[in-house]
């Protein structure tokens, strides 16, 4: 049993079977419909229950993408991305069947203009690839969702992580993308040039759109020097608001820290048992700064006046990786640290963000509302920019278990909402949260399906995400 | 006689008339179509001909903007909002005729929330406005176009100027807008927190959108922290490529510059002229640290020795505010000053960006093509963002001056463009670079187009901008 059990689109039986047919012929080995590959290409970390596309191609250029979605589009048939299925709404599943796109072959990086910084790469690349390649030239590539997720599966979904707060999301890291359009042919967004003001932002429009309105063949990204030094911390506080008041005014002084996360104290509880940690069992924020051992230094003393200001205990924090990476433990580990709770159970990860004057609030809501379920929930933010996500462990054969955990997302995104937040950070909307976007952006949605209908007339394009036609 | 006679469109007489009926009945004195109101409204910086509405609504609230689409939807009858009139490319005429709707008496500030970083505003407060009013809290919006614009016309033109190396361009600070669209319905197209995946970026879309999509009715801007500490200061360099080399540098570096401004030698020879100062008349750097006397004191030593390192003349700065001045009096005066070097000639302001790599070889290029032409041509630029500008001084009324400056525009933009860069940086496409675009991004044209008579079926909102239907 899965939470929302996923509405099933209908199939275009005849052309499915023509696309499968016309596909197997032009990709040979290329092309599989077998059923563990068609699992494979749905088996992802969302909680919703999946629905399996009828084949999976294993691209390797911009043209064989063309070539598909040319097959696709004359039998109006589904065409549905897949870069690591690292997603968590539900983004891959194929209600009305159809044809995923594999990208794990087009992982090539085209370009790197080191004196630019940026680079061009094919969407199958993982954020980890690109690092190792990028490391001899000194730069990085600087979002980290936490998942090793592929380029492309990031620019489409608009990704984040833990770094948003210095270096801005996917929106913010992608300078121009190649897309093929409903027709089969390529479109590009924009040059490289930094900044343009030559006509609609299409860059911004495709990135973040799921795959609905095409399908993403290369991105040119704005990479960053890498630091010479890195600084990280981590202290306690008496109190949640006592945290996030030292979070807001780290931001309002403009202090450039490169990563400010928050967890709770049931996090910090079960980061205690996982990691064998004595961490006081408070709010706490761990912290990263970039820069030289200058201007780290200076960052580093600022935020622990911050701190002392705010009742925190003392901040703990060094340049040295080692024990940065043992500072950081709790937090790295925070994920399976939760699970270990109740191995037992399933987890589902909500994403939610506000603004960060409202994240003390929503939290302790949160928190209460945790405790009169009943449920172990741990909560880890990505606190500079109000982003929380709290992951519930529940019983999903339980009936009970299940509606309760629906209710509690759907009380937690209402109250995000009321306090003009979002119903999704980063993870995006997919399958999962299309009620919650209705909910949220009423008016923005009748703009949201024109644009679809304009690009997208037969509706080709990983049907059945962000809304409902 | 002006470069590049505008096209008119058809006018749809009989609509027009029925909803100058209507206006004037609706809103009284509030509406006005002299001569002397539809001059004004046309009456910008651009060197196109004007095109006049045919009337003129002066709206006070989004309700207020919704009734004149209904009224102008109903009678498919353009309608074309106005800031302050400060566009470039003549994003203000009025092709078809139609409505211009001026947005002088909604200048208001809805809401600031300090630990936001944030602001609501209505779309005609002007930058300066808008600085003057946050001046208690702490905060600036620091977007600067040069030209004392609307928020609102920022927005709808993707505007930046000077900081954008350090602050970003309207993409980066606009948070979240309200639109009437083509129904006269409001739309919010997102809520206040920091970041969000929740469907299409409709932010991104309308920004930068001229018009053409909707009406924008308010903005919700980033703000930040006004800095403790400004530094500016400047020195030259024996040629453009060392300064260029000495931009791509400091950015590679990571300092985070506020502004970094590139003068050339006819631009400081005029500024000399004109600000009565002894400028060697060779390639300049201006720029602008802003942060705590600490850090504006580090990244000061840090640039110093990369002009250095360049071989640039002694780097002069300071802290003190009149000094300042002082220093960065001749970027002030830029504009002026060109003016100045013949003031019965009028000036054509370009406006082009290439990847930084490339900044150097392509004004370099374009200097030896402003020498052929004869033209007085000085060149300013945003050096960090790799855009610069080239004030073409030419006689008007001299059809061999016209058409000699229309080809000379034409080849810097087609020069840019091969060096994968844009043919607007900040002015926007308006009608004068409709053909540019075309050019630049011939595959994206019919995306955009799609988008278009998805939202605006009838083609109301400023026809004839960015692209031809």
């Amino acid at each position: 049993m899965a939470l929302k059990d996923v509405i099933a689109g209908s199939r275009n039986e005849e052309g499915i079977a023509a696309v499968l047919g016309m596909l197997k012929q032009q990709f040979g080995d290329r092309f599989q419909k077998g059923q563990s590959f068609r699992e494979q290409h749905t088996h992802t970390t969302t909680y919703l229950t999946p629905q399996l596309p009828d084949g999976v191609v294993f691209v390797e250029s911009s043209a064989d993408v063309g070539a598909v979605v040319k097959v696709c589009a004359a039998h109006r048939v589904p065409v549905i991305p897949f870069g690591t299925g690292s997603s968590l709404e539900a983004h891959l599943n194929a209600p009305s069947g159809g044809v995923s796109i594999d990208f794990s072959r087009m992982n090539r990086v085209l370009s790197v203009n080191a004196e630019d910084l940026d680079c061009t790469v094919e969407p199958g690349i993982t954020r980890e690839e690109l690092n190792t390649y990028l490391r001899d030239t000194g730069l990085f590539f600087p979002i980290d969702p936490g998942a090793n997720a592929s380029i492309g599966g990031m620019a489409a979904t608009r990704a984040s992580g833990t770094n948003a707060v210095r270096y801005g999301t996917m929106k913010d890291n992608v300078l121009a993308l190649t897309v093929i359009g409903a027709d089969g042919e390529e479109i590009r967004t924009a040059h490289r040039a930094r900044k343009s003001a030559a006509g609609y932002d299409l860059t911004r429009l495709y990135v973040g759109s799921e795959g609905t309105l095409g399908v993403i063949t290369s991105v040119t990204l704005k990479l960053q020097g890498i630091p010479e030094k890195i600084g990280g911390g981590l202290c306690g506080f008496p109190s949640l608001k006592a945290a996030c008041d030292a979070v807001i005014m780290t931001i309002q002084m403009g202090i450039p820290v490169a990563r400010i996360e928050l967890l709770d104290e049931m996090q910090i509880r079960a980061c205690n048992l996982y990691s064998k940690l004595s961490l006081s069992e408070q709010p706490t924020l761990f912290v990263e700064f970039h820069g030289t051992d200058e201007t780290v230094a200076l960052q580093s003393a600022q935020f622990a006046e911050i701190v002392t200001e705010f009742g925190g205990d003392e901040f703990r924090w060094t340049v040295d990786a080692a024990e940065r990476a043992q500072l950081w433990k709790a937090r790295h580990n925070a994920y399976w640290a939760s699970r270990a709770l109740a191995p037992e159970l399933s987890g589902l990860s909500t994403d939610v963000c506000v603004p960060i004057s409202r994240l003390a609030e929503c939290v302790a809501e949160t928190q209460a509302d945790i405790a009169e379920t009943g449920f172990l929930a741990p909560i880890v933010g990505h606190a500079g920019d109000g982003n929380f996500h709290v992951l519930v462990l529940f019983d999903n054969k339980s009936p009970e278990d299940v509606v309760k955990a629906e209710a509690f997302t759907s009380r937690l995104t209402t109250r995000a909402l009321s306090m003009d937040g979002t119903c999704t950070g980063e993870h995006g909307i997919g399958q999962g949260k299309i009620s919650y976007l209705a909910q949220e952006l009423p008016t923005a949605l009748p703009v949201m399906r024109a644009i679809k209908r304009g690009l997208d007339p037969d509706d080709i394009f990983n049907p059945g995400k962000i809304f409902r036609l």
